[in-house]
């Protein structure tokens, strides 16, 4: 029998619970897949007084994390405790004592990934974050292996369970945002404050993690451009489906050959795009490359199993790593420099509703500008505003391809327009690249 | 500059093609992953006087494969040439000659993937074969590495886009079977000779590695459950659509407590199951874990540069061995001792449509059958056939779940009965694990 790998687990909350549970009813498959017998030595924990069930028997349990990643009987540390600050001191004083890290904390990595992968490199140590993005998705392990000879060109993620739960449930029964918020909020999916969700914040830090290693560029969170879905309206999403497309909450990351660029936003995508038929808390990947083409990642964006399966997972291969003395070879640096495309420069359709008097000769001043502008329209609705005797008419288009910078120029024009009342909404459409 | 790594393709096909064109193009990203520059030095080609494009300047091209498997400057093999017999003995003499292979060869995994495995394994070399299913979608990574923390217990595949191609047409356009498969066949996603794909046969072969993988159990071809497509007419892909189902061709893998069971057939998918929104030629893998849950890898099936994505991204593991001096360390014996259950042990759901004769009593003969045997119907449509006064009504239904062997029963007693002309057709359902 070769010897035990000794786990040292920070946290024990609902990952951590499921990491343990994992790893004890999962002990046949583990020693069958790396050839030795895991066991959990240490957990940090808040409450060292509370009661706990009988699987964590013969583990020590602290409230001191040098108790865990300087302990010798500890070779790898498992952080599912969360944070940021407090725990990339703890993380980097595990790797000063030789222990290799699996993470599952995705602000950590979006904010100080170089940072960790250095501290990793310069002790020989492993450092594997497959549950940071996408729960039980291994699109990670998809990226760094199973496509790693392609050029990726784009990837589109929805990554946030929360939103892509309300903007289900806003299409699919016809109920307001607040409504289903609310839903979301008496169900667990979304918190109080779910102002990390509903702002995209949480998204943007998946997309930072995923652009980082789907482009081999350090992207930083700051770079990319997040909006959430606090402002989408049933009214919109009805004119999506009207014009063929769902509303959804999409990470975007795009590369060209002058640069990438990277956003969070509500976007338009085709109904027949695989993406559109994602729903409730589902998440997904959708990743183009050059030599492949379209995939699509699918599956949970969280849970505690799905997550503690996707740590359980890269722990195998952390273990591999140790039995084949092949440990921090994977900490890979970067190849391309950062070069970040703005916004005013990416090419995209973009849909745009407008409230504008009711009178003769609105739609041509409208249509002039867009001509000035040089933008085309691909579709395009003119409906009365619900019979309120306001005198105002509601429009919904679509345009053809144009850059960010020339739809900027139209909208200000449109907005100094006196026969213009209100741009009402306005989001870019996914367009072209469908199944 | 680390050393180079220098491979002999065998094959200059489609695949082939693609991998030289990877390889060429994509020399920058293989020398940031694996630290090695890696070169085509030999080509096994089968007319060494044909023009070739300038890729393969330098480039040795041999019709005899030996000059490929026993050369000096050959450190990697790639087999992309097909065949079984004689490609079995080649590359057993390449791993005697201490090449690591990289194959797409899913004829020869499934029918000889232990002594392949055994082969590499005598002499510590790598055997890999992503591209051999489901072409640029990296599933079988995804086996081994994402998910590898996890008990499968279900995967259902669509892993042969020409069948896909031909039901989704049927469906979309309302076309028949043999109206389809011609323009398939024209347009080169069918052979002349369509038996592998349309009787289910390159299905049940990449259900052969799926299974072999998921389960962790030697599963040979001749064990999967195998029926194509022929058969499938539009009146039941109709009902379908009117039942809330897609008909798909499905490789499916079952693992209860008791064994496995592994088919290709004709089944009816739930109208918002993810794998029903696959179409035309796309293939896409749905994985259910005990721990995970549910996900899906979507892509490209086939196609040459997809292919050559999979197999230079398993070149890329294959050369990170060699450098880490780890080969062979993935030639991981099978877990389990195989243990099939029979059809007749299956428990599911049946699509079922009956020609009987138009009279009284006729309805109540058939229900009293179904309840002899113990089983219950889910939806049942009851439709009068075609206006042709033959006096024959069809009679359409789908079964609560039962087992295998009672169904069977229920089929012999139908057909015994005066009053059925015809049992028309008869498929399993899937249901339960939607999304």
């Amino acid at each position: 029998m070769a010897e035990s790998i000794r786990l040292g687990i920070l946290g024990l909350g609902t990952v951590g619970t499921g990491v343990v549970q994992l790893v004890n009813e999962h002990q046949s498959e583990l020693q069958h897949q790396t050839g030795s017998n895991v066991e959990v030595t240490r957990v940090l924990v808040s409450d060292i007084n509370k009661e706990r069930g009988a699987e964590l028997e013969g583990v020590t349990l602290t409230e001191s994390y040098e108790e865990v990643v300087t302990a010798d009987d500890v070779d790898i540390v498992i952080e599912v405790m969360g944070g940021i600050d407090h725990t990339l001191e703890v993380m980097k004083e595990a790797f000063k004592n030789g222990k290799h890290v699996v993470t599952a904390n995705k602000d950590l990595l979006a904010l100080h990934g170089t940072e960790l992968h250095e501290a990793a490199a310069a002790n020989d140590c492993d450092l594997y974050y497959e549950a940071s993005v996408a729960g039980g998705i291994p699109i990670l392990s998809g990226l760094k292996s199973g496509l790693s000879s392609d050029r990726i060109t784009k990837m589109m993620g929805i990554v946030n369970g929360t939103t892509n739960f309300i903007l289900s449930k806003m299409k699919d029964e016809g109920r307001t945002y607040e409504d289903v918020l609310k839903e979301a909020q008496d169900l667990g999916f979304a918190e109080s404050d779910p102002a990390a969700d509903v702002d995209g914040l949480d998204a943007a830090r998946k997309m930072a993690i995923l652009g980082t290693l789907g482009f081999s560029m350090n992207i930083d969170l700051e770079d990319v451009d997040t909006a959430g879905i606090r402002n989408v309206t049933l009214e919109d999403m009805t004119y999506a489906d009207r014009l063929g497309y769902t509303l959804k909450l999409i990470g975007l990351a795009e590369r060209g050959a002058d640069g990438v660029h990277i956003s969070v936003e509500p976007l338009f995508v085709p109904a027949d795009h695989p993406l559109a038929a994602v729903k409730n808390e589902y998440n997904a990947v959708y990743v183009h490359g050059e030599a492949v083409g379209e995939t699509m990642f699918y599956g949970p964006g969280a849970g505690s199993l799905p997550t503690a399966t996707a740590v359980v997972s890269d722990l195998i291969t952390v273990i591999k790593n140790v039995r084949l003395g092949v440990s921090g070879h994977d900490n890979v640096a970067a190849q391309h420099q950062k070069q970040l495309k703005p916004k005013s420069a990416i090419t995209s359709k973009y849909y745009l509703r407008l409230h504008v008097a009711d009178e003769t000769g609105v739609f041509e001043s409208i249509t002039q500008k867009f001509a000035e502008e040089g933008i085309s329209f691909e579709k395009i609705l003119q409906v009365p505003v619900e019979a309120n005797g306001n005198g105002k008419a509601e429009i919904v288009l679509i345009t053809h391809e144009t850059n960010g910078a020339a739809y900027e120029a139209l909208c200000q024009e449109l907005n100094n327009l006196a026969s213009v009342k209100e741009l009402k909404s306005n989001y870019r459409v996914e367009g072209g690249q469908t199944a």
